[in-house]
């Protein structure tokens, strides 16, 4: 009942495989090996565009590279107040942007809104000289929350962001299951709907250590090559960490996995939801599931060795918010999550909220 | 006939397999894991004292980040002026150390001399405001020339730094080489010499990404959990960088694999030598092999489809430099190198040369 | 009827003759200067303390350096949503720390609370890898709402931090004017209080371009001339900004420069506050009056050639939100703000508001 | 006998009357003022072409934010290796950049060679990921040695910087004391002979702290009002900084204090040239003459109260190289330098000499 992270689970295997199968004869290192061309073909093909690809072995690595190709230092990076750039970065993004600032927007279910957006496009004007000047808008799809913004949404909010010369960057940490979960293809869900630069992530959803950074207009990626040498991103056996995209990717796979990590959060949801005294706040969209529990389930859980966070009472509003006797959790599926696993956790938590 | 850069080559097999065996059940993410725990024990043996040990996934990274611990942004790291942190990282110590300065110490053979290094301290006086503060010194073993440090040297350069406050730093992309080499015990070659942190380099010798940053005064790592999140080189699947580790340390396998680089650089630079109009200036220590070579055998080469760098002049003195009709080159070996190889290579430079 | 912001005003008459009289001679340059040496013992004075004092020409520079001497890159500083280092200074504290995060506190009035401040420390556990590590706290004294906090509140604000192991910065850009409106000692409103570094700003209040780092713990002083050189921020005729300093302090000159722009504040903000439709959602402290004011009297004071700053909305709450036909506009005194002027001023609104 | 520095001169007794003028009445604050405008029109004036003109305070921010508009972070500065920029701003030009890296020239007198510039843009090819990319050239004039550079020299440098996409900053600390000692015009000195971009001194020759950095392509300028305001160098009361500008610059005033500085410098540098047993290695163009002197006389210049630097060694080649018994110092000069002082300080030197 490991549902801390989908970080704590291992690589597929036919990740693995390919790594196991790029461990032959030599190879110009540093991303001119053959791999690392394919992948920027590949993924150039799933997007129907051209891209232009870099590998990186970390997801903090590939959104404060990104970010730091779309801001000057004394720009400013807008995002979600709880955006994993924002606060799970350790100051990452500030550091490759050699000191933009992240401007916070509030909004409901992890989501910016269109309100909060446009209040705080307004609050920094181009051109006064004393802010610091606009300069990205970073979407988290799926969320922190697990939610998704649609299609839709993400051409509103890009729309307004390029209105006034904001670049957009999507962290796709969890990009394969919000595809998966939207069934929208990639380029639907990103440049046709106006994002500019996506971390696309293979990490948390089968790779050992593999995320792009996709650039769908190739212009602004000029300066990329340097940035990621500089930043120790760019790997010297660049077969090693290609081959894994390619795998990833190859057939569909990359959405089985995440359709399977899915599959498995609706599990948990739908049976949470029919459990009385337990309550979803946020619609669980992809592989995350936040649920306010009982104290004595959650004290049952732990006891049982299931694994997963507390989440305070972060983010919660209105009637939502936690009542004396509740906690308020975070449970994370993957590609490996076993059935028996989530029903165990149901079991579990219905005994305990039935006292 | 690759002899272009040991990043060419692929990993060894055991470390492959431990990548494999790595990938069971869950584990904790962020460097928590087993694997991350036994390589900090595992290294600290080898060592022979207790030491901080991280694991990042480039060589770039951990001298990177370990320069970035050692000196504050008004700094100065001394180095030889051929240094690869000096010339071959994009900056990337002046990143992550936010604009800290490089100053190059010249000296033959690719090694600072004492001179070299009495004067540039001298040059560089604590307290004086206007300059920049004496931080730290930093010593490749092997060095970008393909010699050696004794431990002896070593401990006078340290000594000299240590006066003066100054931290000492050992770049060790090829210490596995040198430790083959010299014959002296790690321990011996670092903190008993006077070096304060270890790039220990995995990556060149057999692994896919994975080098390690070691404190001998686990003291002065303080900082470096953050600077390492921060630089986006905390790897999420700690597992699968801390298995390489493990396996490439087990049972003296490093040293294996550096033994057989080394070995076929000797071989190369014994028939090198042997053949008349082939010099070269710097005495092979480890698994590089720089050689003046004629005209003549460099086309012969070429054609038959071997390949290495063409080194320019650079670094030669006196009678060494290049006359008409020579070329100046470099021959990298690895732990696959095969000894047909290079006798083939040996025997077209000496026909060529013959003419 | 310039009420658009203090640094509009020229400087004190006893500023510039100190200028005139500072030319004489020669003078060792980059602060080795006997007035700049003066200026130290002085300011020590004053706060009867030994302190490390330093110069700067801005108080962008003197908030930007002090932090930058509390945090380290990776490091939080906290303060009021909005503080002038927040919003005001084109990302300087972010710059000169190397990429700290600014963290914002809310709080009515420009005041943070002590509610709010305990919950971002909460949020901000030491030892927590993926988060920015708390560092400093920044109070503004007087706020940029016009108002001040008393030393018992400081103490409070400095206590909770000192146990995070949190330092204590003071932006008093407005310093002497919080200093003449509370009564206090220079002692009692910093270091008595617990603040460990103070912007001690007299640009605002009659110099021409002079500010003061002071440092009340020395110890923290270590690297600032390190820092304050590399910032370009070490004036190299030091003697001219170290003479502004000793006579905008000579004999309380500076207490009377800000008496007389706060006792001006106070003659508008009365006279404000007895015009019906018109009314003062802060209480003016020092020398800033904010006021909700009916269009058509913001409307009659522009034609009339008055200049102030529209405020939009901003840090309104519950009853004193803009209602339509109001406008939020602030208004700045200054040590030569003229008393008829203020009169004028009222009248003008007066017979607007009467409509 | 104070030749220590001009920096340890005061001002003109013009520029002082000219900040006590324009301290009248109320003027908008961050450079928004008349005199403000007045200087950039002025300064357009003098280089025959319409500038993009913003005044600092010191010379050290004026360098610093000048490259730091010419450099991206992963970018090469190229300068003599006895460059102000190199040595003595304490790593401003590293912070300022975000961490560029200053590549050093050796060259004969202070001054780059074409041979050496040639080289240096050969060692740093563009487009080569692993290193930093070449980005601008820095021109000091004067240099730090008392040289000069003709415009014929100027336009071959620049020339061969911009065929490599590399823009040509000068360092004009000096640049006063450059033209009166050319006597060319300052478009001919810069954009007429290829320079991009100037830092043009007043503090050195009789301005209390007022630099300016002059963009002669606007274009180039396009970031430099949030470079300079993040870097905290956007004075509040612009008009105190513009005043001094432009009395300094009016009716040629700046260049009479030059030529003072100067005369006093050649009348220093004939006398000395004519006592035996002294020798100037390198041709005194503007206000410092280094010369090597008997330790007798540099004995009896200290006894009697004249202040220099000793140089050490640095610098000489050959048959200047010191010998047992020498010294070597700089003398500078500069617009107060009194004819007595300079014909006191011959004396006893020739006195001493003789011995």
């Amino acid at each position: 009942m490991l549902f801390a992270s989908d970080n704590a689970s291992g690589a597929s295997q036919k990740v693995i495989d390919a790594i196991v199968a790029a461990n032959d004869g030599y190879a110009p290192p540093y991303g001119a090996d053959d791999w690392s061309k394919a992948a920027e073909v590949r993924v150039s093909e799933l997007f129907e565009r051209k891209c232009a690809v870099f590998l990186v072995p970390t997801g903090t690595a590939a959104n404060a590279l990104a970010l730091a190709a779309l801001t000057p230092p004394y720009g400013a990076i807008f995002c979600h107040d709880d955006a994993h750039i924002m606060d799970d970065e350790c100051g990452a993004p500030e550091f490759f942007s050699a000191g933009a600032k992240l401007v916070g927007i509030s909004g409901s279910c992890g989501k910016i809104s269109e309100a909060g957006l446009a209040a705080t496009l307004a609050a920094y004007p181009r051109g006064l000289v004393k802010q610091v000047q606009p300069a990205a808008l970073s979407l988290s799809q799926a969320t922190e929350s697990g939610t998704l913004y649609s299609p839709a949404e993400v051409s509103v909010f890009a729309g307004m962001a390029h209105r006034h010369d904001v670049a957009v960057h999507m962290d796709g940490a969890r990009f394969a299951n919000a595809i998966a979960s939207l069934g929208v293809s990639p380029a639907e869900m990103t440049w046709k709907s106006g994002v500019d630069v996506l971390s696309l992530g293979g990490t948390k959803n089968g790779a050992i250590m593999c995320e792009a950074v996709v650039f769908f207009d190739r212009d602004r990626a000029a300066d990329f090559l340097y940035l990621r040498k500089r930043g120790g991103h760019t790997v010297s056996k660049g077969r090693f960490i290609a081959a894994q995209m390619l795998a990833w990717l190859d057939g569909g796979h990359w959405l089985e996995l995440a359709q399977h990590a899915n599959d498995q959060a609706q599990r948990l949801a739908s049976g949470l939801r029919a459990i009385s005294g337990v309550r979803l706040p946020w619609l669980p969209q992809v592989n995350e599931v936040f649920a306010v529990l009982p104290v004595a389930a959650d004290k049952a859980l732990k006891a049982a060795g299931a694994r997963y966070y507390d989440w305070g009472g972060r983010g919660l509003e209105g009637d939502d918010c936690l009542k004396p006797g509740e906690v308020f959790v975070r449970m994370v599926t993957s590609f490996v999550t076993r059935e028996d696993d989530v029903d165990r956790f149901l079991d579990i938590t219905r005994k305990a909220a039935a006292g």
